[in-house]
């Protein structure tokens, strides 16, 4: 029996999938929002985690690295998650916080179930119709530090603001909106904002 | 029998939600992402639409114009909607498109199938939980000109695009960004941008 916890932020869908998922006989599932994943994870240990990556929280940007995945321990219960191509941002995400599995929104529920049987077993599963979607993250044109930058001005930060919070000159912060805005083929700053955020990367 | 085509971008969410859908003996479902939703509607005429206001193409705007409902044909499909309380601006449009059911995405799945066949019989159904975003809907505290204005600032256009598309001066989109941040309680333009995108309006 593979125990799977399913993380979805719409209700309704999710209540729908976790029904899906469980007229599996080899699959017993609960499901939670992200706000309730953490917690949830501790507390269940399931084998598998299916979670969608679109997180409906203001920023959002799902809380990967809260789920407790890291730490050395071997039965630590597997990632999988729902994703997109055509937000790399995400995937990369995804990579970073050590997901085993990726299954394509955009591609048909059976994925889904392989999917998970794969992961359970501590096995690789990547929808093939993910290919160009992990091609781009790899291709990820922002610094660590363009990003806090970026991420800042799109939460509405004047320069000012942006320099105070990184301790960084006013100078230095218009440097690297202007280095942001040619790196990502924009037109302007609100233009970046736009395609950062479109690719996931924000 | 009532026939129901069900509008969802995502292709695994929208193959489990028509499966489930399918199991009730009164309901004939047929399913299409968006792109193919004006198209199937003029061929299948089903008496139901119901789709998800998220759309997954750029401006992730449901084209909700293009599905035919307008026209004063009594046997016109009749339209249902998946949405959610946070994004004011697609019950908007939802209401402005003429639909007759609005199915809160938080809630259970069992509302869809109470609205579905409340809306094949010409009635309508709201889900509670919406109740909130459709006071906002109401409260929408842009006008026409501005949403224009603010929509192409949001596609990364300078000042001077915005004047040569709308044939208005340089100083008069310079006043109507000046309304836009007061109005929606921006720190700036960006912030403008950020707080209008998160409601659903742009």
């Amino acid at each position: 029996m593979i125990q799977v916890l399913l993380v979805h932020d719409g209700c309704l869908v999710r209540s729908v999938l976790a029904q899906w998922l469980s007229r599996e006989p080899d699959l017993q599932v609960d499901d939670v929002p992200w706000r309730r994943a953490p917690c949830h994870m501790r507390a269940l240990r399931p084998d598998v985690c299916a979670a969608d990556l679109d997180c409906s929280d203001t920023a959002g940007i799902p809380p990967l690295g809260e789920l407790g995945l890291r730490g050395g321990d071997q039965a630590l219960p597997r990632l999988l998650v729902l994703a997109t191509a055509n937000r790399p941002g995400l995937l990369r995400r995804a990579l970073e916080a050590g997901a085993l599995g990726y299954v394509d929104k955009t591609g048909t529920p059976e994925q889904l179930l392989r999917g998970i049987r794969k992961v359970a077993k501590g096995e690789r599963f990547v929808s093939e119709s993910l290919g160009f979607g992990f091609l781009k993250a790899a291709e990820m044109p922002l610094t660590r530090r363009e990003l806090s930058v970026l991420t800042l001005a799109a939460e509405g930060a004047s320069f000012a603001e942006i320099a105070g919070s990184l301790h960084l000159s006013h100078g230095t912060v218009r440097n690297y909106m202007a280095a942001i805005t040619r790196k990502t083929g924009a037109r302007n700053r609100i233009d970046a904002i736009r395609i950062s955020q479109g690719q996931g990367w924000l």
